[in-house]
């Protein structure tokens, strides 16, 4: 089935489309998700809205002025494992939510030329750890603590980058997160959390192709995890469509929000504010004090 | 989007029609098979072609007189990880096959209208193991030995069938095969296999809908097992019917053949006669000697 | 701490021994038995008493009409997982016991010429399962079906033995037991039971001296498990003897007792008149009814 | 067998005393210490030396001054499974070692009144996961930045302590360690470590009386986690112990040594500091420049 081919212009002018889905490059998604916003379309833009905190808060005016549906793209929020553990945690089996890990690893660095224009790891990589430590926190990240470094390929640190980070996240009451990345794993897209607390603790393992293993005199051995995103979520990015799609067409707000993608962003923000000032950076810092929160549903 | 329907009669004389799927009652695949091979159609059945033996080899013949297509439901060869360990014993990592042992349980039994119509438990739920017991031995099973009782429901006993059941089959080189079947897990669909070999093992692990674990002072709790077939093979079922499209457009033939069929009903015979007279049963003596056995490729 | 070397004659006479460790040979227990009976001392056997069934019922006889405390070694009731299946049974967790399902693997195969004596695979090796099969069913065994061949070691079967075998068990009230035994794992001494029963399941995994996973480009692999019964059964071996030694100085019966070695012994016999006849064999057969269970307690 | 009681005089002048192993008060430690080295006997002390760095420093200078045997009481060092750990990093089997994560948690929380005299959670508690993060790591701690709540006991707090931290410790390199503690885990004393590098990665996972695993119709359970580090660390104690006999007999260092206990006190005290002002701070903030490291060898 060949798919039709029209120009922002024409899409934003047609009466038979209700929705768009936005994977063009980061620099020019605040520009479409404004111009959409304006036609009536419903929107979902794959994070980032935008690298620049004041120019998102921008975009989600327009967004909110429309009355615009708009969902941001962090597709792990719908994992079956990860939406399971959240489950959990809404039932009270686990009681009050108290630390939260999250390890994060990518098979293999991307090109360096699209690190240069990605914002870098905390901005690529770590700000799916970020939406989802929020996801499973249940309360705002009060502050940020990084440390970071280039183990993987010195190329990364020639870029101004790192490729190995670790990040300390807390709330105002005292819980914890901490998000462990890595550019490379040997052993395949490792992607685990897991959450403890005051009742008991919540944790969703790896996931692999197959689940066989094999014995000999070398040991036990399951095969490694899977290759990567396309492969590891592709539950996910059906379940996030269609949560898109449900919310199109009952004209209901979509999560997560554009909202939730200001933040994300703003803790990738303090996270590398953070390394570079080497001590704990308020969120409220580099995102300003959302005096009301309702001003940026973004839905 | 609505399917269209059309009469046994119709699709025999559709030229549009080159393959068909059967899923209809057992007692009317035989005749279905010959038809749709005379009329020159691809032809996808379910298991079992019949619940008679002779039904079958008369069938087959006429599918090989006319050089059909024919292909039968054994959906578990189609697993990913069952495949996975077809793989790792085909790549001769775990060197020659030795002892293949099967447990597959149900969650729970069926209706006794349908045991009274199936054939009874080796002929509905067995029948699978048997399959996949050949699938992974790479010999042909020679005698079969079983025992089987009622301890899940007594009105299965009243209609004559039992359900639970142990089998061990040997091949003529010694190679075993022990399965186990219940028709009642609480705790959901069980199907796991294992094989031993001389130079390892390789096992395929119970698949649940999400691995999540919650831990507290009770333990380590991971989910139950898929509910049923439906969703434990879901996969396995799409790629079977991709395999059956791949053969009828390459024209070439089908695996699992009918010959695969009429094999598993006759080791399901076999384990009825076992149970019933106290010993070990050959194949031969309820499949006949399959002098040519190109004779029923069915392929 | 050197030991202290002594006679049998001298410990028959020695008022200062209470107790007995018999690890002689097999053909000298049952003497043994009697005489450290008759001499008043408590006795810790290694299985078997003897490989003739009238030969232990004459010894046990003995026991009896001294009143000796007698405790056959079967070290794997004692083993602290096996010990938490069998109390998880005890406490009902799972209702009641349908399926015991025992693979019991050894990594490597004895000596022939330790083959000759010990009466073979089913005496040697399945006996242990025997005794866990009845430890674990909670109901005596009736019936014994096995399967046995030659895949390992030519010699084995030139020895008139076999080294790969596979047994079915059940009892009166239809409960049944799999054993699937080889004399090779390549992966360690492999030694797992599971239970199945009306309410639920329980399982005793693998054990290994460390429990860690490395995770690299060919998967994610977790050491071989113990090279033999000296290391997996340590714990087993020393609550056993300690056991012992609580009937020493209670000065009540041990368990297992006589008997249990006698109808272990009866087991391994059936087991093996069932592979050479080809059918399924009553323990009675070979057995004998025993009218008065307590005639035999030994304990 | 009844243990002879010798006050500290009498030990210090007995002739028939070698070595001595204190597990006194921790305020009496670095006392002991001093006069164990100067009367010549070889010494394992509980750790910490002392809770005051330039106390320890000064300790250390008189052990080395005499040339005495000392051996601080890390006892997971000599845990089977992370000593397992440990060698396949020394073995090269994932490379070079990028990023450790420990979580360490224990059951409850102790007495108030014992956290006002341990010097809190960093120095009682995280002190074990700093040396382990050094034993793994395997280059000096440059770094620690650290959080720290009270979720679990608002009493703790009171006594000016917390019950849930989180650390991230860096290497001049850029390697990575992260610790997350907590004071309560209902599911037992959970303690693991996971090590990841250049071409793999390697984890211990947690420890439990037994490991069976229940399953029914609300999923499969295994069993808490030991009960705490006497249950949880029995090998590693006596491997401990026996590690200093050894040391002692053949008049070799130990390990760990003086100087470990010294860094893992700066490691703590630098955290600690870490969470009052909010920033990273450099372990020679706290210890000062060790110019020559082996002046505080301790060993």
């Amino acid at each position: 089935m060949a798919a039709e081919v029209r120009t922002i212009e024409q899409i934003l002018s047609s009466a038979d489309i209700d929705a768009v889905v936005i994977c063009t490059p980061t620099d020019t998604h605040a520009d479409l998700i404004e111009q959409f916003s304006r036609a009536g379309k419903a929107i979902f833009c794959e994070k980032p809205i935008d690298l620049n905190v004041e120019r998102v808060k921008a975009c989600l005016k327009v967004v909110d002025a429309e009355g615009a549906t708009l969902m941001v793209g962090f597709n792990r929020r719908f994992d079956p494992h990860f939406m399971a553990v959240h489950d959990v945690i809404a039932k009270g089996e686990i009681g009050a939510v108290e630390m939260v890990t999250i390890v994060s690893r990518d098979p293999g660095a991307p090109p360096v030329d699209y690190i240069k224009r990605s914002g870098g790891i905390f901005h690529d990589m770590t700000i799916h750890d970020f939406d989802m430590a929020r996801f499973l926190l249940g309360e705002e990240i009060d502050t940020v603590t990084a440390r970071a470094s280039v183990l993987v390929d010195p190329a990364i640190g020639a870029a101004g980058d790192y490729d190995s980070v670790s990040v300390m996240l807390s709330t105002a009451s005292g819980k914890h997160a901490t998000i462990s990345n890595s550019r490379r794993a040997t052993y395949g897209y490792d992607q685990r959390i897991e959450v403890h607390g005051s009742k008991g603790a919540v944790s969703a393992e790896n996931q692999r192709p197959v689940s066989i293993e094999v014995a000999n005199a070398t040991g036990y051995t399951r095969p490694p995890l899977h290759d990567f995103f396309m492969t590891r979520y592709t539950d996910a990015y059906a379940r996030e469509i269609s949560t898109f799609v449900d919310a199109v067409e009952s004209k209901s707000p979509a999560s997560p929000s554009g909202l939730d993608g200001l933040i994300a962003l703003a803790l990738a923000d303090a996270a590398l504010k953070s390394v570079k000032e080497g001590r704990a950076v308020k969120v409220s810092e580099v995102l300003g004090v959302l005096a009301d929160k309702s001003t940026f549903q973004g839905r």
